[in-house]
């Protein structure tokens, strides 16, 4: 409570993307899809975060329903079997999405230089 | 799955006002200060907000903490009795966020528009 204190501030913020369908990409979203990338898997992408299968499936299954093209390509073999990789879609939506998160942060830098109370 | 549905994107978001401390100012803390406003009273717009008085307190003297000065004055009378209003730095503190708010959604709309996968 001193006013002795100066007190700057800034802004923190997150976005996501979507169609008009609702929810297509968000930074949990992009980061299985590079851990899929990582781990050629989506199973050991899913267990790098802690996240079920179940979980990491529904969310690629969900991301690729409001895509022109599928997003990730999985080999067949089944649950936990085969391997996955990104398609050049999934490729283009991280790169999308990181193009939008430089804009994004800078927005929220240059916005805070002008934050006064 | 179709590709012959057509995909356009939009960005959402949200973003808060951090100080060196942490969290400021928020959505919803502001959206307090504005039931405050309207309703003179930190019981009468936690009630609207279906908070307790507890919290809205909390977050009363959450933000008065990070500001140089109290955004909130209540007169005396205790629990629920005294009437309460936003001080003049309430009143900047409201339309600082707003201010913001408004570069915010211009930004997302603006770089809404250049989303293509």
């Amino acid at each position: 409570m001193s006013s002795a204190i100066p007190h700057t501030y800034h802004l923190s913020g997150r976005f996501w993307i979507e169609s008009s369908q609702g929810m297509f990409l968000g930074q949990g979203r992009v980061t299985l899809l590079e851990r899929i990338r990582e781990h050629g898997s989506i199973s050991a992408a899913a267990r790098s975060m802690k996240m079920s299968y179940r979980q990491a499936w529904d969310q690629v299954n969900a991301m690729n329903s409001h895509s022109p093209a599928p997003l990730v390509s999985s080999a067949t073999g089944g649950r936990g079997g085969g391997g996955a990789s990104l398609t050049e879609t999934g490729e283009q939506a991280v790169a999308l999405f990181q193009a939008v998160k430089r804009d994004f942060d800078a927005f929220l830098l240059q916005r805070s230089t002008t934050l006064q109370l």
